[in-house]
């Protein structure tokens, strides 16, 4: 006999995607969903079907996040068996009871990191529910102080960039477009899409910090207006064209789509309770196929 | 005929220490030092001796640095080769030269970068001349945000610290004072020292960070300094337990030397030009053997 999924935990999770093959699980690839899943597995190896995860941000190969949010389902007999854990815990420790054992068999070094785990509320949806997501891109360009402890996530670019320029090309781009000319196509999906902010700032180091914030982005989307915008800064594309380029709405070759490298998500906003379950049904029924 | 060297150079540089044996050269073993001295060999393989780099702190394996400093000496016909590098430059462009000849050699994706290089005043010398080291070290506790990007130097620890019961243990320790309780014996070496600063704070992501400066270090003693803290922010050491032990001058069992990897040397102090040579003097004439 089946048992069926009672319970919803929602995790906060964090990882360097360096040495991952992306979020979604893929047959002999090193995953950040076929990692975890494994360690799920390990943990309920006793007590039914191991959950699935579903998430907010299926990321790309070798991008990063520190704010990535996925949810699980568990059965009655799952719960029970994460409070029987030694020591006994009460039910509502029982997400932290998942955090950590998650986290002990992923190891203590290791690159990716459960951060929380919670009962979801109700109607949370990881990957339907969300109001936002916010990526950051991080540039060393040759007027920066080049960390070689942050270059697992700090793209070194040889030229200098021109920061006014690029905040003047992108501060004008956000607003709901077609934005084609910034996506992979896919077949039967939309690109149409929120931008809510795309602005560039140097930190203390110099380095420059791109952040982007879209209810949601369609494939390769950041990548390529990050790559836009460093063409802009090099001088090498006209500031007014970002625009002009996504009212056109065409694939061009007049930038290059940056390496993941530098690329990290960095929070998903979810609505407040009582919208959840709205916010869900609301996207399913405008995106075919949501992406990222 | 061997030609004299008669142009110091000083290099600012920064690495991650994860993946060296340490700054000083060593037979076999991947070193800071040894890496970029092979570097030097290639850029003057036509002109002379290789220079050898004298360092302001002496980092041990696993340790990483933002603000390590070192010199070396050129001489004319090898300012000339830089000078005439493709494409020619002016004299006072060399330092640059040289800086992107060696990151050149290191690699775009290298964990040691030549931050810059530039000639040093008469009477610099790296080792000698500096009047403070700073020291920074990462600690996420379990009150911390574990961010996997940040893991290869900041340590996770498992236990949550009280960071108010470790400052104030660490603050009344400053002064000129004895360390042998804090520092690895060496034959013929005093270990009286001046600690200047020793303080911890939460960052935005609730990391602990130490920060230490003195006009010297012996060994390990910022590691031992750091675990005597840690170890009365978890209840393990009274607070005044780190003076007495200081007071007492022998090394006890009493608390752990901290692993390598949270420790970061961020910067060298150096006196104002004119001080330089006096400094250097002074210091030779009172640390027999100086060491970090």
């Amino acid at each position: 006999m089946i048992e069926a999924p009672t319970t919803r935990v929602r995790l906060d999770i964090a990882y360097d995607g360096t040495d991952f093959s992306g979020w979604a699980k893929q047959p002999g690839l090193r995953t950040v969903q076929g990692e975890l899943e494994q360690a799920l597995a390990t943990v309920f190896r006793r007590s039914g079907a191991t959950p699935a995860l579903v998430v907010a941000g299926r990321t790309d190969a070798g991008v990063h996040a520190t704010g990535q949010v996925a949810h699980l389902d568990l059965t009655h007999t799952q719960l029970q068996q994460l409070a029987g854990h030694r020591p006994p815990r009460p039910l509502d420790q029982v997400p932290d009871v998942l955090r950590d054992r998650l986290n002990g068999i992923a190891g203590l070094r290791s690159d990716v990191v459960v951060r929380s785990a919670s009962f979801a509320p109700a109607g949370f949806d990881a990957r339907f529910s969300p109001v936002w997501r916010r990526y950051e891109y991080r540039i060393a360009d040759a007027l920066a102080q080049r960390n070689p402890l942050l270059r697992r996530h700090t793209l070194w670019y040889p030229a200098a960039l021109d920061v006014e320029a690029m905040n003047a090309a992108t501060g004008v781009l956000t607003g709901l477009h077609d934005w084609a000319a910034y996506c992979r196509p896919r077949e039967h999906a939309t690109s149409i899409r929120e931008l809510q902010r795309f602005d560039w700032q140097r930190d203390a180091g110099g380095v420059l910090v791109a952040r982007l914030q879209a209810d949601a982005f369609c494939h390769s989307m950041v990548r390529a207006l990050v790559g836009a915008a460093v063409a802009v800064g090099e001088g090498r594309l006209p500031g007014e064209r970002m625009r002009s380029l996504r009212d056109e709405a065409v694939r061009v070759n007049e930038f290059k789509v940056m390496p993941a490298l530098g690329l990290t998500l960095t929070e998903i906003g979810y609505p407040a309770e009582n919208e959840l379950g709205a916010r869900a049904e609301q996207t399913r029924a405008i995106r075919e196929s949501p992406v990222q």
